[in-house]
């Protein structure tokens, strides 16, 4: 590690720090002939006795020139005041800048962790310096030396409140265009309630979407995305743990999947194909194949021309499908109980991510029962009713009646997550198995958290013969089913599963009100850029 | 568990014996009701004096009529001398049924796993029942209720060598079709060589596809498919440990992501967009909006009319984008290091998928160096030279010289995996970077598997500038790319990455000759279905 305090010159040097001053010396002109030429490059005005050149400057584009460069970044999140004294050299982004007379405050961030540079005129540092510092655009990556300084009061506005650095060097490694088409800060501002500081500027959701790469780097985006891998790590953790094969299923199908609606085609090289808007059918050959129970995580396809805070065109589906024994159940359970062991995870292992978001979004932390709550359709029905809200028997429930349903069990339950249990046949898709004791009602389940569904799955029918009749009775083309029925021709084990949608899961658990901002880069019938 | 020993009438029962037999004479009388009702329905004769009727049938199709059974099955693989003695409840496929005078002979099967079950005609089983069970057609799904005995001579051809089954009970929970479009035995016959047993017949790949989900029964593609999920799961858990991030990136696209080429085409509401041919751009957004380093498992889509072994229209993609600090071997040594780990533990957790797969089709076990062998481009060339096959120094390899060098590294460093580092830059996508050294090279590289590609990577231009003019010198239409350029416009770090064929990796690694073996549901130029 390079040390910056000026040497004291009555100090008698002996024989090592000697060779190390000349190696430094060397450097040092090394570096100076190497700014130099950058500053000409990039067209700064270089003073001929500026006492900081070779410590500033333009790097010129990393094009792994160097193979032997071993210096250690050190992450912002690693400074605090055990450091002090130090130097140490930061790979981040110049968040803000702004300059006082001889002195440059410097904001530097990596994700949600900030801290404060100062850039200071003395005997090793030029107003030259300053003044290039200064003029850094936001955004820009920066490389910095600096001595780590304990601070008396806390540094305002900054993660790192016990520290700031004295810097000795400064590069730009990567500079960013000085016009932003959105202010980080903006883009950050909680949107809970009024700003105490009275300003309300906010970023519109297209906008940030337009500028995808800059909304991102907030501390509440950086936030939510790492929590939506830690949702697909857990669901592949615990269904891995109970014996479940993940598979992968393809996109392009040859018919479209649930009747035709909703379906994108695609150009298939002479012919036509669509593009699957579930991967169930080969869930379902995969248990049919012998697989026991699978998952799959993937895209998938919904051409439903739904402008609303919930749909999107395409999202990523978290599916399973399982065979049982001898009821439903064992699978509906296996998904509470998997929904159960995904919210402990995320409440103990990413308790960070969700104060961050919190501190921008006002939410109410998620709240769920373990077991969690199994409620029957009647049930959910005499709850409604008792609410002023009829349902029919054999109706199935409105968006409106689903939310107010969610509200009602969760002041009567304290659960922000529940399962409605064996709707209305006549609701359900015509591969779902009729109860055996009411043919009215299905082996049929929704889930729902914060009152939206956010999983719908059943037992499926596994008998071609039964399968042919209730295609027949829903007036579906036998012909154009055909693949699906054979599926279950060769004897095939009693099974159901379910369909997840991440970004809903995500939206609901962190009560976020718009699925793109769970989606990284949502697709929607307005959207397919960026 | 139900004793089936018939009971000796001199024996004195005590009172709780008594209730027993009570119960069990109820259960019975309920059974043979149902097993009446159940022939009766599937117009079976059944004979008035039955001794085994109650005890056989085909079960009524299970819709989760009964939510308290707690039978509790057994698996196959379970089966050993040390159950010997006890009774046991099994669910599995009929495999093969063979009659012979008062006995009946079946196999069982779970994936890979087989036992032979004994139903002999005796006081408790009837000839009815002997002739029902040799008429159970085969792949049909049963529950069979049996002893475990212990055999003298090793059952043949059953996995379970030292245990048969002595059936007191036996149910067709799912009847499978008579006719099968394709025998398991044939499908799953050893490819090398001739058999011994003189029998050649063989399932060609398209019968096999067709009839994907009898194939996939077969221990083989049961292991190859297991073994894929490992893949998966390893790629996720190295890098997740390492701080990679998982992200999801959209299928639709708005513009063809590599120059046009190749490219699907979906209708999208009233305009068009495409399908993604590779999550690049998304990940080089992740970077450049501060995930730093970042994975993404997804389908990826190649409109190339390659009728190959080794090509597929739709594949899964594991890819991976890493910021670095000086030099793209940071994330190239990585990327090595990840396959290290990959190769390791399906070597140590994989044994048996291996060793089944290895019995169907003869395959050399993979070899590989740690830390992997790197060789540069122009070392590749000289290798190659010195076997008589020149290729210019701004040129690609071919398929054949590829393979060829694979074998020369083979044999000349005892690895089937390797790196080969700095292509010409002639040869390689427009925003790869250029060497700082060598204006006729670039910092790319592809890695190999028994001398086939699996993975293409490179340091990418993270400049605009830069960017701006080799996509200009590529005669590429600025315009188009505009959004992809402009992701680089506010600040991003120096950054590689690369995008690694799953099903490439299982083949290679098991050494298979066609990728469609190592794609549950493989989809080519000529095949969508099913």
């Amino acid at each position: 590690m390079v040390e910056t305090k000026p040497v004291d010159p009555s100090e008698k040097p002996d024989s090592k720090k000697a060779a190390k001053k000349e190696a430094k010396k060397a450097e040092k002109a090394a570096k100076k002939a190497e700014h130099k030429a950058n500053n000409e490059q990039s067209q700064n005005i270089v003073e001929e006795n500026d006492v900081s050149a070779g410590n500033y400057g333009n790097l010129p584009l990393i094009r792994s020139a160097d193979s032997n460069l071993d210096r250690k970044f050190t992450y912002i999140k690693e400074l605090n005041k055990s450091l002090a004294g130090q130097n140490v050299w930061v790979r981040a982004r110049l968040h803000t800048v702004r300059a006082r007379g001889k002195q440059c405050f410097i904001v530097l961030r990596q994700r949600e962790f900030t801290v404060q540079v100062l850039v200071n005129v003395s005997e090793t540092i030029s107003k030259a310096m300053v003044k290039f510092s200064s003029n850094i655009t936001k955004e820009s990556i920066v490389d910095v030396e600096a001595k780590v300084v304990e601070v008396g009061a806390a540094v305002a506005g900054c993660s790192q409140q016990e520290v700031e650095l004295l810097a000795s060097q400064l590069w730009v490694v990567s500079a960013s265009a000085p016009q932003l088409p959105l202010q980080i800060e903006d883009a950050s501002r909680p949107e809970k309630g009024d700003d105490p500081e009275g300003l309300n500027i906010r970023v519109n959701q297209d906008t940030r979407l337009d500028n995808r790469i800059l909304d991102l780097r907030t501390a509440t985006n950086q936030a939510i995305f790492r929590l939506e891998a830690g949702v697909c790590r857990l669901f592949r953790e615990v269904l891995t743990e109970k014996g479940f094969v993940e598979i992968h299923t393809p996109k392009i199908i040859p018919a479209a999947s649930e009747g035709g609606a909703n379906v994108f085609t695609v150009s298939y090289f002479k012919g036509s194909a669509y593009l699957a808007q579930s991967p169930q059918l080969y869930k379902q050959m995969a248990i049919a194949a012998d697989f026991d129970k699978v998952f799959t995580i993937g895209a998938v396809f919904r051409a439903e021309d739904s402008n609303t805070h919930r749909h999107l065109t395409e999202f990523t589906g978290l599916d399973l499908e399982m065979a049982f024994n001898y009821h439903y159940h064992e699978v509906m359970l296996t998904i509470g109980d998997l929904f159960t062991a995904i919210f402990k995870g995320l409440r103990d292992q990413f308790q960070k991510e969700i104060e961050i978001v919190g501190q921008q979004y006002s939410v109410e932390p998620f709240t769920f029962l373990e077991p969690p709550l199994v409620l029957h359709f009647d049930e959910g029905r005499k709850i409604l009713a008792e609410a002023g809200v009829e349902v029919g028997p054999e109706d199935d429930l409105s968006t409106p009646a689903e939310k107010l349903l969610g509200r009602l069990v969760k002041a009567k339950y304290d659960t922000d997550f529940y399962i409605l249990d064996k709707y209305p046949l006549a609701v359900r898709p015509f591969y779902t198995m009729p109860d055996p004791h009411n043919p009215k009602t299905s082996n049929s389940y929704d889930m729902f958290m914060r009152g939206e569904e956010i999983i719908s799955g059943a037992q499926r029918i596994h008998d071609p013969q039964l399968l042919t009749e209730r295609a027949k009775h829903h007036g579906i083309d036998i012909n154009k089913i055909a693949a699906y029925i054979d599926a279950f021709k060769y004897g095939c084990p009693p099974h159901a599963g379910g369909g997840i949608g991440l970004e809903r899961v995500v939206m609901l658990y962190l009560g976020l009100d718009n699925i793109r901002k769970t989606s990284m880069f949502p697709r929607d019938p307005k959207r397919v850029t960026p």
